[in-house]
């Protein structure tokens, strides 16, 4: 994982959104269990495609999904309860049946990373079967 | 809530079903999170089902749908991580198109009620209209 | 149910947050899952400190914590994935050990309530003895 | 991730657990949100230590905790609500501060592996400084 936030593809934009850490969200350790950065992961990339004028809602509604094939997170410095996060999430096309997003989650108050990870995603028809990215899906990442 | 486990109506049976406490269902209070609580009742209305030899997912497919519109739960005891506890559910027919399920979930090692519940459900179709329980869903609370 | 919303108590003010529905608080029915709504109650009545220059937070800090021993939720209007919510909350003192919070979970785009409901909490210390409320706190409420 | 199941040291023993897919674990695509395969990984270690006569609930209570630091997962074939799911855990010492544990996620009913995926973990004290795994938990690994 050490060059994992290193593209052999140059990323379009990077976006960011925000998130207050929830009570639900920690576990007795008194940090964040570790399944909610994932959670914060689909947060970024929803917001990725709205800022492009294009919402995950309307691509499903068109017949189409991106399921998640392959997740990685590093987890490097907790986040806790009530605090301020800004979720950087860029985007990058692999091919046409296969999107990237990179992600950093960062404490506000300290501009530190509390965890970087990835996810690689298919495209597929609702009957699961692969479907290439409509072109306007694919001119976001370009 | 004081009498939320004396039914108007008789009840049929009760089931129990068992569940550990996992990691991510505790908060940084040390203890099970709140709305988790609401998740062991369905798992426990789905075996008090699939002991009468049905399966939520079959009634599911069979076009009927049993949304919750209200619940009710207190909190007595909190459960904590790896906590092995027993849910114990109830179901009563209200109507013809709704139904109660009562729970208690309680702590094995113990014996004490961690928490005692209350859902009610509508039964509806795929398009969300008030849909009659079929004969054989009915005939399970009787 | 019916006068859930009706308190004995004068309520101090209303206080609003706001949350968009993750893919993640969706189920298969195509709607939140039941126990997602405790989450925003949750947000809720942590703005509702904030806003009152308090946050939950600092009051664990102080060694008084404020778990759940009642919740209750009626479900009216499913809301649905990327919905606008609109979380609307306030506080009631019962007295120097317990407070309640009432909630409207609203669907901004139509201004329809999606679910209401209330949470009940007892005032303990790190010990989990009752602890009397301090008086800035109960402040707060009046 | 091509090579994620094979291991430079040697595993130990392998564990089953089993869990059924909840209704909660689903989201509207029909199957299980990819986050709540991490939760199931943590049942897989949880039970990967006990069978070796040892909780983690243990473990912590002497001070010493195991955060993830890093994971990784591959979705292969999606698990659906009622699934009955069979985690198959293995773990692996990788320093005196390190260990590593290896899951499938199995569907029990095909035999089809839904997700494979990995976790690596720091061990810690109660300070998050880094603290060396006991002598009888780096037993368990040998």
């Amino acid at each position: 994982m050490r060059d994992m936030n290193r593209h052999q593809h140059p990323t379009t934009r990077q976006v960011c959104s925000h998130a207050r850490v929830r009570y639900a969200e920690t576990d007795q350790m008194g940090v964040v269990y570790y399944a909610n950065y994932l959670v914060w992961f689909e947060v970024g990339r929803t917001d990725w495609l709205r800022q492009a004028g294009f919402t995950y809602r309307d691509l499903e509604a068109s017949g189409i999904v991106l399921p998640v094939i392959e997740v990685r997170c590093e987890y490097r410095q907790p986040a806790r309860y009530d605090d301020d996060l800004e979720i950087r999430t860029s985007g990058t096309l692999l091919s046409g049946v296969r999107v990237q997003f990179d992600y950093e989650i960062v404490r506000r108050a300290t501009g530190v990373v509390a965890a970087a990870g990835r996810t690689v995603h298919a495209s597929v028809d609702s009957a699961g079967r692969p479907a290439r990215l409509p072109a306007r899906v694919k001119d976001l990442f370009e």
